[in-house]
């Protein structure tokens, strides 16, 4: 029996569509992670799972497995993220578990598979509530603190811990998730790509080669507060011009190196028309798939700020708020992500990941992964009208299903 | 009796240190208006003028008249204002209330006068609780809308009309006040400069040839938020971008015209470090004293975020906020304050005033009027640390009361 015989992408696309129905309104979806939505979608997930010889386990941070026992112990894990942003599109996250579990369908139909096939639904993937993303899966990679974590607490008040609590979430016993990647060979993921550059390419798949890495800084531009009527333009210590300046001069940095920067945070003080900002605090996301040239964007940011703030008058301050290195997905698994996808398309496109991703979680403990991405309409995600056309979305499970079984075959060596 | 033999400039310096001790803290003085602290202030200044033989009344507006009953009923005003924004300085608004009150006792000495003398304290010239600068000289203008004042509300929530009838002034009637305006023959006020123009010049005094007319707008850039990691740079319609661009700019126009423009406020949306800014709101005011340049001040900045949002792939809009006319203050006037000060000091500087004053709204009902400004330390004010030296104090009041003497003249033709 050929690979794709069984598969049936049609039957992906029609139940994306139940979940949305199930789980959205008119703002978009709405499964945000540790709310009854949530939950909704997930009780929907055991119940399609409940159809196939699966074993269902949920693990200590809230990820849930589902194994088809294979004649080894070896693990091919297959996963995504059923969890939402509020007001959400309709594919981020849910596509890759939808396509892995029609997969899982496919490959249950043939009987025992050589090895043992898992699909993972990674809990709070978009951390929208308490602002850490990929939670369930960096439990199973190690690397959440789960001291940092406990502090937090949503817009409500609500403390992080008791939102989990309420969800069977121990967050100081979360990381025993670990246990979970034992005896695991490979992790594949396929995701919306979220940005505009295969519908720029005019393709419909890409293969990811790895996840960008991030710096991200807050940087406090200190003046001082002036009369807007009093104070000549010459004598002013004008925090948001510095600001400004370096918010367009990143730019150039992201440019030369082929990274990006972004400035999406500016905020000021006192912060009324009628006073020179004194005070101008602004974010700057930065990002790259090679670490050196990460740092000399950081490094030519900071040279830039310093000589703004010495231009204005103003000092400056750096806080970083969070960094990950550029986490490289595996070379083999990138060739067979490359081969299924030609196989499928036609042509194939390798393209680093902006986006962090779990796979990102997986790779960085060493487990083989990969990711193949399927083209975004307008380059658009986190909003109602996140869209892919579903000759695409067809062809991305097609890939995925081609890729889950020269994997199977690499991983049995 | 010369004019100034029984001026008393030190008593003057006590008394405003006597009000600081008063009505103010470790923050700096506290009489925001329509507090306790305010009212403090007044009952102290009517027990000074209780002191000299002058009728005290307190009109529609909340302002209060001092009135030294002259041989004629054509009356010289003398004002200022007891109010100060919270954590204020020491002398903003209080000087010239404490100078005319030394100005005042000096002409009672010396016997009935030719013209009527009235020393105003107007109401809330800060408008620090409410947003509205002007409340008091605005209701005796006639430019105050109660209908428009009626909806504001403090932050915490107590309507503007509830908070000022706790002080006994119906908002519906303030206009009244304009009545006081019957019999006034013209309009002195001394006030601290709130900028750095005579530091740098080194002078201790100036005369004010009118204020600048101000033109409040927000602005508006909006693109598309969009994912900061995977949004290509060359891909962005970035609202941040475009209202740095115009943030900048607005420098050399304001720099062109000899007058001066500022963002104080940048509020971005989502707001958030992952995220292109898909909309971006500042603040722009700009003032001039030539109501024509002003206009071209306006009309560059409205090219130029044009410009902008063009290059960025953003779509603009202008809100006008607030606007008013440049207003020129009287020639002779003028040239009595330069000699006024000319005579106390030595040397004499014409600038316009870019904050507001409450001499603006009585010189734009065409009573003639001018101010004289006394240097600030670092050009600093609305500030604990606002400061101006006790000889320059000494110096400004000895000048107001030439100027007062020098303007009765004038008023008796």
């Amino acid at each position: 029996m050929s690979p794709s015989t069984t598969l049936n992408p049609a039957r992906m696309i029609a139940e994306l569509k139940e979940l949305r129905a199930l789980t959205g309104d008119e703002h978009g979806a709405q499964r945000l992670a540790w709310t009854e939505p949530w939950a909704r979608a997930r009780a929907w997930m055991a119940e399609k799972l409940a159809e196939l010889p699966v074993e269902v386990e949920t693990d200590e941070a809230g990820n849930v497995w589902a194994t088809l026992r294979g004649e080894s112990d070896q693990a091919l894990l297959i996963g995504s993220h059923l969890d939402s942003v509020p007001n959400g599109g309709w594919l981020d996250g849910c596509l890759g578990v939808l396509a892995g579990l029609e997969v899982l369908r496919r490959i249950a139909t043939e009987g025992t598979p050589p090895i043992t096939i898992r699909l993972v639904d990674w809990a709070d993937e978009e951390g929208a509530r308490f602002g850490r993303s990929v939670f369930g899966s960096s439990a199973f990679s190690g690397f959440m603190d789960p001291e940092e974590l406990a502090a937090r607490r949503d817009y409500a008040g609500t403390p992080m811990s008791e939102a989990l609590a309420a969800y069977g979430v121990d967050l100081q016993r979360a990381k025993l998730a670990g246990r979970q990647a034992a005896s695991a060979a490979a992790y594949l993921e396929l995701h919306i790509e979220q940005g505009p550059v295969l519908e720029g390419l005019g393709l419909p798949l890409g293969v990811v080669v790895g996840t960008f890495g991030v710096e991200r800084h807050s940087i406090t531009f200190t003046g001082q507060a002036a009369h807007a009527g009093s104070t000549p333009m010459g004598q002013r210590r004008d925090a948001f011009a510095a600001a400004a300046k370096l918010g367009l001069e990143i730019r150039p940095i992201a440019m030369r190196h082929g990274g990006v920067c972004t400035v999406g945070s500016c905020v000021t003080r006192p912060g009324i028309m009628t006073a020179v900002a004194g005070e101008c605090v602004i974010s700057l996301d930065q990002r790259h798939v090679d670490a050196d040239a990460l740092a000399a964007m950081l490094e030519e940011a900071k040279d830039a700020a310093a000589r703004y703030a010495a231009e204005e008058g103003c000092e400056v301050a750096w806080e970083r708020i969070w960094r990950i290195e550029p986490i490289p997905f595996h070379p083999e698994l990138i060739d067979m992500g490359e081969a299924a996808i030609r196989a499928v398309s036609g042509s194939a496109f390798r393209l680093p990941s902006g986006p962090l991703h779990d796979a990102a979680e997986v790779a960085r403990i060493g487990i083989p992964t990969v990711m193949l991405f399927v083209q975004s309409l307008g380059g658009i995600s986190h909003n109602k009208i996140e869209d892919t056309l579903e000759e695409h979305l067809a062809l991305s499970v097609r890939a995925l299903d081609r890729l889950a079984t020269s994997t199977i075959a690499w991983i049995r060596g």
